[in-house]
């Protein structure tokens, strides 16, 4: 690669940092509607900076409405834009990232405020280090140092940072669709890149999908005193019961017909799993358990995070849950589930099963009622695609090597960007694997983040050329 | 019943009302250790103003580790004491009586504030101005007018006043050991009673006993990505497979031996439930409800209510709760049971048999474990005791007519007091059947005061006689 940028990289780390600070000292959770429009200026001011054109993005029907800035619209999105002079017909790189971040709670199990941004070594943490500011900054600094040291950038260059991301872009197929010409593309590199633990980037050429709904069970009219309890059947009882006929102890998913789309692998997907290392024994040490869900070990571990379905408790409330013992039958009992789907399972379909299926298994809906929250479709983009070649070959130069991944175990819209751009879209980025990222204590690595910039500007200079 | 003693309760209702308020605006809930020696004085003042000498009683395990006013200690007991002068060696009356509350949670369920004391018509709001405020204030108000307007009341009287009934009375039968000669006493009025729809009271003669546990179910070392929910079985998928394991539909408990001790009723108690009205139609309707656990009704409703074990859901709680999608794998999960238990069934007995249920259906220590949190055994009084006729016709003289009961629903440490006292016990009261007792917008009823301090003054003088 372009060696006055690479040593401009080293040289200009602090300054990285230190954007990359303001970014995490700026909370923007969307789940709590907390901090959204500061942190899409905080990103187009810090784009301007870069010498990146940017705009904030509303959607039309919000504009129309009168209420492109109050609760109940879209948070904006940040685009930025930078034409390359030299080439300005030639090919167009677009970066998907995210400026929200995930709540910080349980906020007691967080060594440093989750917004200071704390430097210690090569490690700064807070909320969104890793996820997605730590991820942003690195697209943002590459195309700044290009500006900087070359005064151009080798390829058109467009950024869509959304703020939805976290409570699962529920908007970004709107955008996408009303702002297609703009977007316009011939490849997009994904909002994150995960890097394990031998410092080896994972190249993830799909996502899983995403169902998420709440089961709401409901009892008496008012919580009663738990000694009529004879009489008043308990709503807990009943969304266990209904939770419990959903799943089985081996993780397999108990709705009729819930793997009915479910797309095999290919001979040439099984092969990169093959191939793809995984530390059984590190991962189970990280989390501190003794065995994977159902037993499984080798390939089969591969196969499960990049194809298995899954049906999560993301949470669970009812009753008290403070100090001491209440003796009191709720009102009400509430589950949050997350389905992961895989291609080509349709999230609306999945969601019309399980209604089926507490109906088939005597839940009323009256009794239990199932409230969709949001829902994505799975996407994986071919392994023969030449900008998935351009990608690797770009990351092998900085790191020494690459993995390939047939999907990440992860969720996000990629499916939408795929249908609506059509353009082929990789994942490849600074986060450590053992990030802590939607949990206490996230982080990202330093080291890190200057390869991941490296590599950003590595395939930039390579997109061009092909 | 002495007619200046009826007219005096009549004309002096509001300063029992003024009282009752005075005891609700001093928050006393236990189960947050909040306001608990405050509450103590208060209820000492409101006696020694009575003319009843009262005494702050702790534990000498306490005192002498020198912790009677921490928080480890027992919270104390409020003794009251006015004897005979008239009758020095005769029958002594015991009131057992509790100053704790239940925690005011769902506070926004509340249209007024719980600690408010708000008076409407014939309705004093307030947590605890039925349980057990209300109650306690009659009974001190009926020994009240006596001193005042007689300068003598007809038979000893004792006042026992804890502050842990709505934890579990875990200090009570340490009370009764260490102060069982102070306590002596011929007959005990257990802290409530209820008055049913019809305004009419209800003389219960029992008590079920209560197992209140915790089931922690421990998943991966912290909380993680649900992405990974495909290697790391997530702790609340446990619990609610135990749970599940544990009580089926129709509200049988499932665990082995459950019912082994269970004492039959006998056939004068079954001939008292049969004589118990119960209007099916208006306690559903009350808790909005369409059917009953198991679909029963009729005769079956009281045996439940007197008679049936329960194992009820009282709180549940793991992972993420808040608002919008979070889509995490929670580290832990946990549930909060109470169990109600009949006559012979022994609270540790029990303990074991769920220890070994989750054993034996395949859940380890360290995947769920049952954390103790309260146990007490259920008490009956024989229905031919002549106490419990006493107190049958003092309470029909004032209220018209009474129903008896086998046994409240509801749990209590009679079976500590007619162990330790070799006392029989009689429950009876003021408390409105609908007041809302341990929920939100708790009320007494002032009619339901005034008849109950009538029928307090009118025991202790039968009881004087007899």
């Amino acid at each position: 690669m372009n060696e006055i940028i690479g040593t401009t990289i080293d040289s200009e780390m602090d300054s990285l940092i230190l954007d990359l600070q303001r970014l995490i000292r700026q909370p923007s959770v969307s789940a709590k509607k907390q901090g959204i429009t500061e942190c899409a200026s905080l990103v187009a001011d810090i784009m301007d900076r870069a010498g990146i054109h940017s705009q904030i993005l509303h959607l039309d029907h919000d504009i129309c409405d009168g209420r492109h800035d109050d609760d109940s619209s879209a948070n904006p999105i940040v685009y930025g834009e930078a034409k390359s002079k030299a080439n300005p017909n030639g090919k167009t790189i677009l970066f998907y990232n995210h400026y929200d971040v995930q709540p910080e709670d349980p906020i007691e199990l967080w060594d440093k405020d989750p917004f200071s941004g704390k430097v210690e070594g090569n490690y700064i943490f807070g909320r969104g280090a890793s996820d997605d500011k730590g991820e942003l900054i690195t697209r943002i600094k590459a195309v700044e140092y290009f500006l900087k040291m070359t005064g151009d950038v080798p390829c058109n260059v467009k950024f869509i940072v959304e703020g939805e991301e976290e409570i699962g872009s529920k908007n970004i197929s709107q955008y996408l669709t009303q702002y297609k010409d703009m977007f316009a593309c011939d490849g997009i590199i994904w909002e994150f890149g995960y890097v394990d633990e031998k410092d080896i980037p994972i190249i993830s050429l799909g996502m899983k999908g995403l169902l998420y709904v709440e089961l709401v069970a409901k009892g008496p009219s008012r919580d009663a005193h738990s000694s009529l309890a004879v009489l008043i059947e308990n709503p807990a009882w009943h969304l266990i019961r209904a939770l419990n006929s959903m799943r089985d102890s081996a993780g397999r998913i108990l709705v009729k017909d819930w793997y009915n789309e479910v797309r095999d692998f290919s001979a040439q997907d099984i092969s990169l799993i093959e191939q793809e290392p995984f530390n059984e024994e590190s991962f189970k040490k990280e989390y501190s358990i003794e065995k994977f869900v159902d037993n499984i070990s080798g390939a089969e571990t591969r196969k499960a995070l990049a194809g298995n379905p899954t049906c999560n408790i993301a949470g669970i409330l009812s009753g008290y849950i403070g100090e001491g013992a209440k003796t009191v039958l709720p009102a009400e009992a509430i589950a949050k589930l997350d389905f992961r789907l895989v291609p080509d399972m349709v999230p609306e379909k999945q969601l019309e099963r399980i209604k089926k299926h507490l109906k088939e298994n005597g839940f009323k809906e009256n009794e239990i009622a199932v409230k969709f929250i949001h829902g994505e479709a799975a996407a994986r983009v071919s392994a023969t695609d030449p900008f998935v070649n351009i990608v690797q070959e770009a990351a092998k130069e900085i790191f020494g090597s690459v993995i390939t991944s047939v999907s990440s175990a992860g969720t996000g819209p990629m499916h939408s960007f795929i249908e609506i751009l059509k353009s082929p879209c990789v994942s490849v980025g600074s986060t450590y694997v053992y990030a802590k990222i939607h949990s206490p204590n996230e982080f990202a690595r330093v080291d890190l983040l200057n390869n991941a910039t490296k590599c950003i500007c590595n395939i930039m200079e390579k997109f061009a050329n092909s």
